[in-house]
Order: structure tokens, then sequence, then C-alpha cells
């Protein structure tokens, strides 16, 4: 194994794409196999499930403290999903970036969006998605779960979501799972190596 | 396998480096581990050694014959090297890039300068380096082939290409072989999938 790692600023990694297209599970599995790779700890206002631990999970909070952390700036994205706020503390991030430490998130377009405008040298950006809408469909069916009109929903989602797909780095056509998290395991090790990324006075160059 | 491939444009990868880094074997190694990488074929004015093949390992041509090519534009970039010029033909990278094809080059600091003007949106650049300027020495020495003088010439020649690097867009810090050329195949399977190579009206996103 190569030990040799060059000081550089951390990378907020971050995957987005519509429900079907497999991204939670590729997130999932990437946080376990890729070496150096944190999750985000998001903020919530919904209650906690049974299973879910608070800080580890989610870090769950009152709907006023959740309030207070937008005004004071701490939060690098948020918005409300059924109901419920879900926000990015922006500490943890800045932190990372700070001590060449690598964040992947799990995170919509809007979010997206969001995040790329407060780190726009170190966010890397990645849409996850079906070979084609029929592809998308037809997981969505065989998942089994839900009313056809749910998936027509869904799939009306997935179009809107999938139309800014230009403002990403790097598409993830997810098509065979196993191939899809060795390329983002390709993305990370390549973005790792950008020189873009480099502190000054790099050792190997000084003499 | 994943055998999904949306239509893009070719990449231009540039591979440098200083004499003892490792740079021409891991190009070597590279063009033939990696599917749908093809190596370019530079023109020379230099005769051809017993084992080498015109149209294959060099287009072999007279001194009048490369000025000619240079007046009617047809080289992407060219050097004189120790009394004989080498040049790159422009039209098959024009063709790979339009074609979707992907070509590795193994060229110096200067060259990589011209072709990056050349090709600013397709050409993607690795510089490759050894971790340290003492590995490089220990590197040169052990090889047993040059004086002294002849390798503190190469270590020079090493400080000035290695001063370029922050022109580059990947580092590979060549360590162990191994590593290195895993790595390489990351920055090239990460870039194949860069959304600003894509072609308008993506498949997926068609409906």
């Amino acid at each position: 194994m190569d030990h040799y790692r060059p000081s550089r600023r951390g990378i907020v990694f971050i995957l987005s794409g519509p429900s079907g297209a497999g991204k939670s599970t590729i997130w999932r599995a990437a946080l376990k196999s890729i070496e150096g790779l944190e999750p985000s700890i998001s903020l919530t206002t919904r209650t906690a499930r049974s299973n879910e631990i608070d800080g580890v999970d989610y870090h769950f909070v009152t709907e006023d403290e959740f309030k207070r952390r937008i005004q004071r700036g701490e939060l690098a994205e948020w918005a409300g999903v059924f109901g419920s706020s879900y926000g990015t503390p922006r500490a943890p991030l800045d932190r990372a970036v700070a001590e060449g430490r690598d964040i992947l998130l799990d995170i919509d377009v809007q979010g997206a969006r969001q995040l790329r405008r407060q780190y726009p040298a170190d966010a890397v950006t990645i849409l996850a998605m079906t070979p084609s809408f029929e592809v998308l469909e037809e997981r969505l069916r065989r998942r089994g779960t839900e009313e056809p009109a749910a998936i027509a929903r869904r799939l009306e989602r997935a179009e809107e979501e999938v139309a800014a797909y230009s403002e990403y780095d790097y598409l993830l056509i997810n098509d065979e799972f196993e191939c899809s998290l060795e390329r983002l395991k390709a993305i990370i090790e390549a973005e790792r190596w950008r020189v873009a990324r480099l502190r000054e006075g790099f050792a190997p160059w000084r003499r």
C-alpha cells in the first residue's frame, strides 16, 4: 500500500439523486468501505425513532433551537420536509475542510445547490441516476410498497431533480451496484489528488 | 460489469514528470490495462531504430516534411530534443475528442502546456513525481547507468519541471507502482463521468 498522503484541504462530497436511483444504498456502502470518509450529522426537528440515537443518526432539536441555529448562521443548508426541518451544521464541515478530512453527504438538489454556494472550491457534487427513466419506474414498481399514483409523483419529482444535472460535477449512472460503488470510489480517489486542493509549499517540491 | 456508457467527448490525458519518476512505465502499463485508452503516435525527424516501426512507434519524416506540417498547422505541439524534432499530430486528437475516444500522451511540461492551450476543455493533465527529491535522486543512482554529473543535471531539470506543478490538474505521487497505476485508473474513470463532457440531450434525462 501507498502511504504517501499530501497535505491538502478536505472535500465536501455531495451525493444527490431521485428516490429509486439507489443513492442512499451507495452512500451507506461508501461510508463503510472508503477509508477516511465521514458522514455529516444533520440537525432535525422531527422526533427520534426508537432505533435512532441523538448525536449519531441526527441531532434532534426543537423548532425554536433550529431557528436560532439558522439566525446564528450555524447551518450550511436547510429545508423543510413533511412539516419537519432538516439542516446541515456548518462547523463540522468547516473543520473537516481545514483539517483535510472528507465528508460524504446524501442530500437533495436544493441542498446541493446551497452547499455548492457555501463551499465553491471544496464541494464535489455527484448525481446518481438510473440508466433511464424507464429503469427508474421499474425499480419503483418492483419495490411494491407504493400505489401507482405515488410512483407517478416520484417520477415527476425525479424529472425535476434530474433537470439540474448540468450543475453537478459527476454523473453516477447506477446500473450495477458494485460498479457504481467502484466508480464513486474512483471519483473520490481522483478528487483527493487534484492539485488545486494541495496546500502551498507541498513537500516533494521543496529541496 | 456495467456496460452503460453515456455519449461524451473524448479526453486528451497528458502524463508528465521528470526522468526517474516512473512516468513512462506507468504510461505503458496504463495503455495495456485500461480499456478504451489509446496512445498518440508522434512525428519525428530522427532515424528509426532497428526495432521501431514507422506508423506504430513514430511517424518518421524528413526535416522538410516536419516544417511543412508545422506551417500547415497540423501539429498540436512540437519540440526539439538533441537535434531532432518531435511533434504530436493534431488530426488524431481532434478525431478522438469528436468520437468520444480517449488518448494518453507521455509528454514533457512544455508539451503539456501547448496541448492544454489547444484543448482547454478536453485535456486532463497529470504530473508524476516521486514522494520527494531525495527518492528521485536515489532512483536515478540505483539505475547505475549514469555519472554523478549527469544525475545532478537530471535533478536540476526535475526541479524546473516540477516547479510547474500548479498548472496540472492532478498529482500522481509514484511511491508504489501498483498504487500509482490504480490511482491513474481512478483519475481516468472519474474524468470519463464528468458532466461537463456529456453531449447535450443525454439519454437518461429524455422522456
